[in-house]
């Protein structure tokens, strides 16, 4: 056969599994329909394992790495399937947040960064000793918001202020941009709340890969199904050693959008500590 | 259907895809064969595109989304496996690297890090003002190595040794993880060759995604589908503005390995500005 003929072979069997794929879907919406009246779970890992044995026992070694991505392929884009289905079934999705803009009383800061944050924001800040000192003006304070430096980017993110973010549940909820020393850095404010306010492009997350090989590239490609670009993305090691790796990453998104929701619903049960960190324009 | 027999169907399905994506992997080879044989290239983003459209056209939009994720996929196993049968043919991948262990005459280190260098490696050192003085000493003297922090584990990467490695063609030789002010540091030491020395498991990266949609994504899960974890990743934007965003990744994998030489040849042909950077022991 030459190329032409070989691809004209390709062209029909394509069409075929297209076919499949269809039938699969339609399956795969009943299996939905069951799971939400029932409340079961869509992701069944040990299932899916199950599955992928059954099913490569009897394929050619050359070929089982090739056929196993595929088969793992067809399931995920069969979950994805399934949430959307599902959060037009039910509302499964409890994140409180509220809608900005708000005003602020009050912003602090750590003493160092005063000069870069001013140069970023144009307000009046209380110097404090550390992050840790902010978060608890903040959290006694729902009028008040802090300011800081998210990140050096192209050298990394701000350790102490993921950090207070994630211990203390507080949220970014706007970032600018500023040059100092020819390195650009993402000065931020956060509070307390989740604000979501009209215009906002950007929206952090964090979560941890669940130990299984491959576990970031298909959270990863997961994204990418949903049509929703990675703006940064960041493993960090955690020292406090609950976790081995966490991984927060900026998303293009807006999350009023009905498929941003369904994307955080498929992360919140397909990852371990998922969490949002904000909602911001950049 | 209760949900027993909606898996009894999918089960039927999903082994009559098997069928045809094992029809799909003998019409792929045939492609490999001829395109090893013309030169031609095994990823041609364009046709791929085209195909996509063709054959999205009639899907249902509630599930075009699934659809267009699967289909991507079997065009990625496909390639995978074509790049497989091309290095089993002809030898395209022309990589220059000297194997380990080296003996060296002297090492360089800049003054500020020389005593977190030392707590990884007893040699000693002789203090430069900057990596570009370093990397001088080095191309001009084969016998030479630099050593330098990477990386703080859950603050970020060096931008300055990276810099380095990336204009100079530098590589990076061993690693050391040293505990320094309670933050994990990335020792390593580095010269002008590439050096894969026995038990080496580690293998860093550097590459430019394509500006598509979900490029990083497909790049990820091309490595997970060669089954080499990552153990590292970061995005770094490029200040030269030549490039967009590169990325630097550390793979656990052996240089020497077949699949690794496969997931290589695979990246040096479907990401912009790939580059090697070190072999390594982590």
């Amino acid at each position: 056969m030459d190329l032409k003929e070989v691809r004209v072979e390709i062209d029909k069997v394509d069409n075929e599994i297209k076919r499949l794929f269809e039938k699969r879907m339609i399956l795969a919406d009943n299996v939905a329909r069951v799971k939400a009246e029932t409340g079961d779970s869509i992701f069944k890992p040990e299932r899916e394992v199950e599955i992928i044995n059954k099913l490569t026992r009897d394929i050619e070694p050359q070929i089982e790495k090739e056929y196993t991505a595929f088969i793992k392929k067809i399931m995920e884009v069969s979950r994805k399937y399934q949430y959307g289905k599902t959060l037009t079934m039910t509302d499964p999705l409890k994140i409180d947040f509220k809608t900005g803009p708000v005003e602020r009383s009050e912003y602090h800061v750590i003493g160092e960064e005063k000069d870069i944050c001013r140069k970023a924001y144009d307000y009046e800040m209380i110097s404090e000793e550390s992050f840790d000192d902010i978060a608890k003006v903040i959290l006694n304070n729902p009028n008040t918001a802090g300011i800081g430096v998210m990140e050096d980017l192209g050298i990394g993110v701000s350790d102490r202020l993921h950090t207070m973010l994630i211990n203390n549940d507080i949220y970014i909820n706007s970032c600018k941009i500023v040059v100092d020393n020819n390195v650009r850095k993402k000065v931020v404010t956060f509070s307390k709340d989740l604000i979501v306010t009209e215009g906002d492009n950007r929206l952090k997350l964090m979560f941890v890969c669940p130990n299984r090989s491959g576990s970031l590239a298909s959270i990863l490609s997961m994204i990418a199904d949903y049509d929703i670009n990675l703006t940064e993305i960041h493993s960090v090691p955690d020292r406090s050693e609950i976790w081995n790796y966490f991984f927060m990453i900026e998303l293009d998104a807006a999350f009023t959008e009905e498929s941003t929701k369904a994307l955080i619903y498929q992360l919140m049960n397909e990852t371990e500590a998922f969490r949002l960190l904000g909602s911001y324009k950049c």
